[in-house]
């Protein structure tokens, strides 16, 4: 049976524990025996994301494979107006995976009805990112067991499918949410209920200072300046949803600092140099997670 | 000397039969060898045509060998206003071979006069297409042998370099080629003089339903929107010209229905499970035919 | 420690000879145990340039590595606006090795202060472009020692990176140049004084007629058109600084001529076929130059 990795919401935690392990063994060394050479990964990218992309790339290059490039601007003319369905029967003939970009949310989970190869999906507009979501539980794992956390989490979490498809997988773990958000960029009302569903307790602050020592993992998003109607409005809001050093001067906790990157203003790169800073590190771990990805449905 | 692969016009039949076995003999095993392992094919595409390219993409990968990518937006900042023959000698520096796609006729032709390794035409303008052509026949010797069949072509024959390159290959198996197509868009009368020349057999249909029954082969092509002045007289004109299920209700013939793809209305979708749908067949015998060509150019 | 290929200005002769020779052992025979099978390299290019990529990319492959490209449209999804700083750290958990083009003067310098893999300048804004300089003084060599020779340069002297890179190589090697430019296109003031420091003699001549029979090298750049108000003053000025045969009817020396590529009309095509003309030469030595460059960072 053709195996496809889809959602992070629907994976089983042993599941999920299955493949971090397997991240953690390839961390730890890198296969040598380039166990994927001769296998080719497809990218199919129908809106743009250069990390996620460079990201697989790599990681199916360190195995050993190769990789066939979809993306950006050539997109439109794969398709020529066809169903997506037909896409990925042709692209079928080409590749021995997929990894799916796709703006409709849904995308990757139709992709696989039609697809005789493996399909990993890279994001399907404000649905699920699982390859993202492994590799900040991965971080996490490095620093933590990851039962029973408390993490915060700021910024925008209305539009950013990164901290859903993060929340949902940390609902498996018995996490508890502190969120600290500006008006009417807080959870989207679905995805607070299928939390609660899922008995996530999720808990609202005015201000990341009234949480900060609590926490094991504070995560950062970007506020998109495109919200709000002017420069003046985001630079007033933004200001009060930004990390700084001296924010950390008093935690006694040994927490961690994760963010999706890229990051603009909302951390100043003071932080950069404190221990808790690990968002570059949570950046390299996309490697050795999308490796373990990678061998779990080629290998 | 250097092989280079321009025109199946130019190719004699046994030149062809040749190729095809070579793709007969890959299809059934894969090289396990990596043969072009070392080998390096560049992709010079100066217009879009991402199915061609990722089709020789994965057949050179396949084949052990690696790709160079120049295509899109990117060409133009190759050429910077130089002229082709320049461009040809310095990519030769890059690569062991060539596919080339240029939007004018016979510039595949001219660049082999510049090149010191292999060119392979992978479409120029309305001329050849011969690796689509190739593909055409590999499918077709898949149901039947090659001598002498009744092939249909349906849509626009007049833009379509597809069904010209065909043509002049069918023309030395002795084929007889019905056309099924709207007002102005039959083959051009360039095309129909030189397919005389070969003797090859022509003949005119008003639909589509008047011959199905005698068919070995049904060709179905696209017909642009960009033809016509506005939708309405397009989707008048195009209802014409689509197949659907019932179209195929007594065919007693062991007929195979082919499209080079992309589809769009012109084939419904309810077609696709009858046994004579071979066009997502067709686009998987990309591989192992041009793996075939390019062990060929380059073995 | 790290090593990066800045600046051929900074390099000391002897590091510029040791890369020569490495590229003169590498063109004589390809090493064919693919000696950085297992490599990745970055291509960052924030700024279009296909031949330096290709011919970068190339080299990697020649060599067994592989490449992860990142350019033309693609690079502004990249750094959505973060600071190069984040780009480079970033990108550096994706390869082992990266060449980064950039539009600002300084940006590659400054990449190696982030950056935990080495970085090769593939040119920065008016600065330096090593690869393109090691190329001239690696086709050079090939006809003649480098010391002491007598180097015409004609065309666009102020705009071009390449031949302000190529002065200041060749001022360690105690060459003299002669300049040959429309008024307003000849090196710039700090170029000059730069030069001057290094002991580096400049000549201005009037016309290409008056030096030829002295050079041992004539290194011809592209004027460019937007440079002037209208095209026919750019005819009018361009049409001086023209190479044509008859030129070279009376030499006496063993002169070779260069050109970066890609050439417009400033070389007469009837150029091509003369034994001075080493420019197509010239491009191919681009894969040893930087299959050598490539070694010795990553070797």
């Amino acid at each position: 049976m053709v195996k496809h990795i889809i959602s992070t919401r629907d994976l089983e935690r042993d599941a999920i524990d299955t493949l971090l392990d397997k991240a953690i063994t390839i961390s730890k060394k890198w296969p040598d025996n380039r166990p994927l050479q001769g296998k080719i990964l497809g990218l199919l990218f129908f809106e743009p994301s250069t990390r996620t992309r460079m990201s697989f790339e790599s990681a199916m290059l360190r195995l050993g494979g190769t990789c066939l490039n979809l993306g950006g601007p050539e997109v439109s003319s794969v398709s020529k107006g066809e169903t997506l369905a037909d896409t990925i029967r042709v692209v079928n003939g080409y590749v021995d995976a997929l990894v799916l970009r796709h703006p409709r949310i849904g995308a990757a989970q139709m992709a696989c009805e039609f697809s005789r190869v493996p399909v990993i999906n890279g994001g399907d507009g404000s649905g699920q990112h699982p390859s993202q979501t492994l590799i900040d539980l991965f971080t996490i794992r490095e620093s933590m067991p990851l039962d029973d956390i408390q993490v915060g989490m700021i910024g925008d979490l209305n539009y950013g499918r990164t901290t859903h498809s993060l929340a949902y997988a940390l609902a498996k773990y018995e996490a508890t949410i502190h969120t600290v958000t500006p008006d009417g960029l807080g959870f989207p009302r679905s995805v607070i209920d299928n939390l609660a569903d899922m008995n996530l307790q999720i808990i609202q602050h005015q201000t990341i200072e009234e949480i900060v020592d609590e926490l094991d993992v504070l995560y950062v998003t970007r506020i998109q300046r495109e919200r709000f109607p002017d420069v003046a409005s985001y630079l007033h809001v933004a200001s009060g949803y930004r990390i700084f050093p001296e924010l950390f001067d008093n935690v006694t906790k040994n927490l961690i600092i994760l963010h999706p990157l890229p990051r603009l203003d909302e951390i100043d790169p003071g932080v950069d140099s404190l221990p808790y800073a690990k968002y570059f590190r949570q950046s390299d771990n996309g490697i050795p997670v999308r490796m373990a990805m990678l061998t779990d449905v080629l290998g």
